[in-house]
């Protein structure tokens, strides 16, 4: 069964796509804007994680109503929801049996409802998977220390295939920087560079 | 790291069991009160398997409050949830890294919040983990036709270690058969016999 796991190339995604490795063929894929080198980054990792990888650009739609949701919010969850939900539908469009993302039981975004889940299932006729939704901070912490090689930087600066990045740069251009730095607080983030 | 896996010999606990293999040293625990034949039948299924096994005796105050609760309930739920969360607290108890379980997105019973998983990994200081909570009904049983020989049957004859049977045997001698079926009604099982 092939199953498209959404990738940015965070410990997240690659530790979904290890989950599932053993019984599916796992293809991860990079959603995003084509601004800057997202998806660059989330190359190599795949590369260095050893599984097949292919870029998918979503529509410019999408970024315009996220950049119109973080500018009005001042932060940016509904913004990644929006940009999320697209990317599962686009991926679901394509020629998996599944398709899987690397959310967690803890996290608050994106996030994925099992209605949500069900209707995306019920649309495209393919299985929703979030391989780390029975897995909390701790033990996703854990599991990527033993498993991944991981890199620590700020989030500006990291060279990581996240929506965050391409996010920052499309509301920098629609609204300018100083809203950047408002709309995401500066903080650590990691990005993978192997496997142990 | 060390998981004990809360086992009956179904599908659900082996797909369990066999997505954490890659990361953890899994051990599969039959969790019961000791009542007929249901902790053989899981360890068969664990042999099989290829996967450590050990036997679990939960306290009779588990098996009274179920069995009292499904007598007044004329249902199952609320029993099963009982010894389910006794079961996890009492594999919490032992000498894990991290106590799971077979429970998936689409379960009714028995389920675990989030609030409740954060609890019993605060006190234990342990990582819960439900692997199959990402997975729904659909996507469980493609992943168990690939992987697993399975074998079908009424619930009341398959000879399974789930907490049914015990269950239905407890109840049968607290408050007579005709209530066993009121509460259960038959319905179609499955067990693992082995892996594909």
């Amino acid at each position: 069964m092939r199953a498209g796991v959404l990738f940015s190339g965070g410990k997240d995604s690659s530790l979904a796509a290890l989950l599932l490795d053993r019984f599916y063929d796992v293809r991860l894929v990079h959603a995003g804007f084509g601004v800057g080198d997202a998806a660059d980054h989330a190359a190599a990792t795949a590369e260095e994680l050893g599984f097949p990888f292919e870029r998918l650009t979503l529509e410019t739609a999408v970024a315009d109503e996220a950049v119109a949701r973080m500018a009005e919010d001042g932060f940016p969850r509904n913004g990644i929801q929006t940009v999320h939900e697209a990317a599962l539908e686009a991926v679901a469009d394509g020629e998996f049996d599944a398709v899987a993302d690397g959310t967690r039981r803890d996290d608050r975004v994106p996030t994925v409802s099992r209605a949500w889940a069900q209707s995306l299932e019920e649309r495209h006729d393919i299985d929703y998977l979030s391989p780390l939704a029975g897995f909390g901070r701790g033990a996703v912490d854990r599991l990527a220390a033993d498993t991944l090689e991981i890199e620590e930087g700020p989030a500006r600066t990291l060279a990581k295939g996240d929506y965050e990045a391409e996010l920052r740069e499309l509301l920098r251009e629609a609204e300018g920087a100083s809203l950047v730095e408002a709309v995401f607080p500066e903080r650590v983030q990691t990005r993978v560079t192997g496997r142990r």
